[in-house]
C-alpha cells in the first residue's frame, strides 16, 4: 500500500481509538512482528505513545537492544494474519515469510515498515523508566507514513478470548456551545 | 442502568478497545466528571490501567488528593453529553446537574458511579511515579460494575478534531492452529 508522509503530531487520529497494531522490530540480522493492543497516546509534541510489551515476547529483546520499532496499523481484511502473528513466536518462526508480510525499509529506524498496513509509525524509545517495573515503553513517533485513502480504513480491536470489535461509522459531533 | 459485579481481571473486555470514558472523582465536598481517551490496560492481576490526566483538568487535583477515581463507560447514545463534559470545566460548572448525570455511591472509593453508564470501574492510584513527568497515572481497578446486557453496547472513541468512531460489529477469530 502506498503511504505518504503524515504529521507525527496528528497520529492520534489513528491511534487514539487503539486498533490492534503490528509492531515490527530489528536488531542485527533478526527482525520480527508482534501484535499489540495495550498502548495509549501520551503527548502531541513530541508525539509520544506508551506501550506494553511483555518480556516474554521475542520482540522485547530486539526493541530494548535497538531502542526502536515501527507501529503498523492493519485494516480488518488482515484480521486472520494478525491473529496468526499473535499465535506464534519470532524465536522459531520467520513471520514475514510464513504469514505473508512484506518488509519495506523505513526512513529513520532500522525496523521495517509493513507494506500491507495502511499506516506505519517509526518510533524511538523516549523513556525507558517503566520498562523494568511494568514492561511499559514510552516511544516517540519520529516519522509517520499513512495511505491517502480511504480516510479511515476499517480496523480491529481485541477484547480478549478470541473476540474482536470492528471499527464502525465515523461521525462528527460538535459542541452545542 | 443496573450493573452487576464483574471480575476486575476481565475489564480489558471493555477497555482494550479504548472507548472514550467518563472519569469521576471526589475530594471533600467537590466532585467532577471529565472525559478521557488516552489510557491503556497494563496488567490483568492486579488489574492495572494507565491513564493520561493533564494537570490543567479540574479533576487532576481531586484525583491526586483523593488518590481515587471511577472510570465509567458511556454508550454512544450519550455522545452529545460526553462532548458537553469535555467542553466545560468543573472549576466553574457542576457537570452532574448542568449536563444531566446521576451520581451513585461506589462500593470502595468515594468518587461516584455514573448511573447512565453501562460500566463503572472503581480505581485507586497504584503508582504515581510518572505523574510529575507525564501526567501518567497507573490505577488499580478495585471493583467493577457492568450492566448484564447488551453484551457489548455501542461506544464512541475520539479521533480529535470533533471526529469520533463508533464501535462496530463484534466478531470471533480463531487461530487456524
Amino acid at each position: 500500500m502506498i503511504k505518504k508522509d503524515f504529521p507525527v503530531e496528528d497520529v492520534r487520529r489513528f491511534l487514539e481509538p487503539t486498533p490492534t497494531v503490528l509492531v515490527t522490530s530489528a536488531y542485527k540480522d533478526k527482525q520480527n512482528i508482534m501484535t499489540m493492543g495495550w498502548y495509549t497516546v501520551m503527548e502531541f509534541v513530541p508525539s509520544l505513545i506508551g506501550c506494553m510489551i511483555t518480556g516474554s515476547n521475542y520482540s522485547f529483546g530486539l526493541i530494548t537492544k535497538s531502542r526502536e520499532c515501527v507501529i503498523n496499523i492493519p485494516s480488518s481484511d488482515l484480521a486472520k494474519k494478525v491473529v496468526a502473528v499473535g499465535n506464534c513466536s519470532g524465536a522459531d518462526t520467520d513471520k514475514f515469510t510464513s504469514i505473508g508480510f512484506t518488509a519495506e525499509p523505513a526512513s529513520i529506524v532500522k525496523a521495517p515498515l509493513l507494506k500491507e498496513c495502511f499506516a506505519s509509525f517509526e518510533c524511538k524509545i523516549h523513556d525507558s523508566k517503566l520498562i523494568n517495573a511494568y514492561n511499559f515503553f514510552i516511544f516517540e513517533v519520529v516519522r509517520a507514513h499513512v495511505a491517502s485513502r480511504p480516510k479511515f480504513p476499517e480496523t480491529i480491536a481485541y477484547r480478549g478470548d478470541s473476540q474482536f470489535v470492528l471499527s464502525g461509522k465515523n461521525i462528527r459531533i460538535h459542541s452545542d456551545k
